[in-house]
């Protein structure tokens, strides 16, 4: 990208000038533009540069660069290098739109994109931040993208061609529903919450920051205005596993130790065998005599997750707590259960198209999904 | 929302007790439930609870249920009692997609969510976080989307019904590619870097940390698919003001001082006449032998932007300058600039109509744009 002023998005602070996107306060004696155009690393738009758009475009400067009005910039001498190899760019401008009426200032910088548009003949996107105001000010996601609508009208009286101009709402382009949602939780969580709670640290990218809310959002049936359009009061219920991280492993501390839905009879078989921590007895005499500790014993836990019949794995529980069954034979029915389920789920999972991705997968309405 | 075990975004934190979404490390003696349990928020499943689930769905209750395996929850009596008075509800659960192949404890949320929604016959939503696993892994987001999709063939080999099932990847629903390079950008800033650039404070919220990727995005041709598809060289230029807020009040001290869109000629030549500071001397006669003081004159500064005719600006700051024009005649032409300005602009606001603001917000294709 390129700008025409400096970028708003970086801070500058020297004595009391602050300038980023929220904040303007100047030092003694106004903003100093020079310090500016250091700061940002811009440079100065010289009247070479000047006389170099004008040639380009075949008409005269617009006063605001014939004034040095706007009077900085970023590599705006490369996209015009490549303009002059006939390679078009476009054009970004936006507004945050958090009051009724514009006033002159909100104006200038769409004339000068108004006269950049019809000079160069490019494309223009207009970035109206609804959910910026959202987040900053106090008022609702509806009345800040009534007031996008409102300020579009302002804004396409500038005279901005509709064959060349797309305008947006955050809230309405970025995600729908959904990111509304994301938006309104985001705005109610603290990032000094969110450290607390994630324990996300300072040299966390803002991306970190930023996902609980879109683990959040489908909690909301509003998220999903194809399934549930307008039945907002609809509950939801979230089955989650806390820690299937955790106990998954046939040996803790051997990562390959898991079974995979990939595996086959042969490598479960091998993990159970040689990883499952058993209960048992070290000799056969002695699990004869003593049994096994049915609470330390990997093969137990996971039938009791897995085995379906609750009588089958009473009796083997009972029968190996007390000396009668050993080990192996628990290790050989486990062996058995997890080989099946696995199978049956590659079975299960060779027979999915990819058709059925797509056909699971589309944003649909599901007209039977209660019946 | 309930949930059927403690939610994971939350953590708790005990001796060395860690459980978070992305952590879980267990004390001395592993998990310790019951803490988890009290420190969630959550109340035990209970024999009761379970007994009261078979009799609403008439079928016995899942394994995991029968042996404690799914042990708590979080308002699930409450979403019983409407279930029973017939309001049903949906599922929402989903999985993080930064693996070929799942293991056997991936799947147990998966199968117990399957039995939950055909006991009760409800939809269901499952949300594949590829944008969690891009910003937490070193993937790219193809990879994270191709994982996606991978996962959904194991997932939806678990035996979900189509009709009541719909699964999506964040990248794909929440906001395409508008989205996708927002998320791109939010791995690139750390929160340190934002709260150094933006001034963000700990009590702000999250939603202001994940701001600045969303005016960014519009940088990146990719971000519109409608308007670039596959251009995505295209060079950007961002025309912006750097201050528009702080130059454009008649009076500094006044915010009422400025020119709105909206205002009558009335109240633009009362606040140009009432407000607009002048470079003019006190009396008559000492203007005209002092003249006026331009770097300090609001109207010569509003007509800087708003007169066109450069002759003319020329002249009436020479005129001006030299005590030959007196501050009320320069005001009396910023009137007329003005005034003239802003009628045009309220004309031509008149004329735009609901269907021209939906025709420049429509995502459509420009095919005319570089032409």
């Amino acid at each position: 990208m390129a700008t025409a002023t400096p970028a708003a998005e970086t801070e500058v602070k020297e004595e009391e000038q602050v300038v980023n996107p929220w904040e303007v306060s100047a030092g003694k004696g106004g903003i100093d533009y020079d310090k500016l155009v250091d700061q940002f690393g811009c440079q100065r738009i010289d009247a070479a540069l000047v006389d170099r758009i004008a040639r380009l475009t075949a008409r005269p400067p617009h006063r605001f660069l014939r004034r040095g009005l706007f009077f900085a910039h970023r590599d705006l001498s490369e996209v015009l290098d490549l303009y002059e190899r006939g390679e078009k760019f476009y054009l970004y401008t936006g507004r945050g739109p958090s009051s009724e009426a514009l006033h002159l200032g909100h104006l200038i910088p769409f004339m000068f994109t108004k006269y950049l548009q019809d000079a160069f003949k490019v494309p223009l996107v207009i970035q109206l931040t609804d959910d910026e105001k959202f987040l900053w000010k106090n008022l609702t996601v509806e009345e800040c993208k009534r007031l996008a609508r409102e300020n579009a009208k302002d804004i396409i009286a500038c005279g901005f061609d509709v064959e060349r101009t797309f305008i947006f709402s955050d809230f309405e382009f970025v995600g729908g529903k959904f990111y509304e949602n994301m938006v309104k939780i985001s705005k109610c969580v603290t990032c000094n919450k969110a450290v607390g709670i994630f324990g996300f640290s300072p040299e966390d990218p803002i991306g970190k920051y930023s996902f609980p809310p879109v683990q959040a959002a489908p909690s909301f049936p509003s998220s999903f205005p194809h399934l549930f359009g307008g039945n907002n009061q609809l509950r939801c219920l979230i089955p989650c596993a806390i820690d299937q991280g955790e106990n998954t492993k046939m040996s803790a501390s051997d990562p390959n130790s898991a079974i995979y839905v990939t595996d086959t009879p042969k490598e479960i078989k091998n993990k159970v065998n040689r990883y499952a921590f058993s209960g048992g007895q070290d000799s056969i005499e002695l699990h004869r005599k003593l049994g096994a500790n049915l609470d330390v014993d990997v093969p137990i836990k996971y039938l009791n997750f897995f085995l379906e019949d609750d009588d089958e794995l009473e009796r083997i529980k009972t029968e190996y707590k007390e000396g009668r069954m050993l080990t192996g034979e628990v290790k050989q029915r486990l062996v058995e259960v997890l080989s099946g389920m696995v199978a049956r789920h590659q079975r299960a999972r060779a027979q999915v198209t990819e058709e059925m991705v797509d056909a699971f997968m589309a944003a649909r309405p599901l007209p039977n999904m209660f019946g």
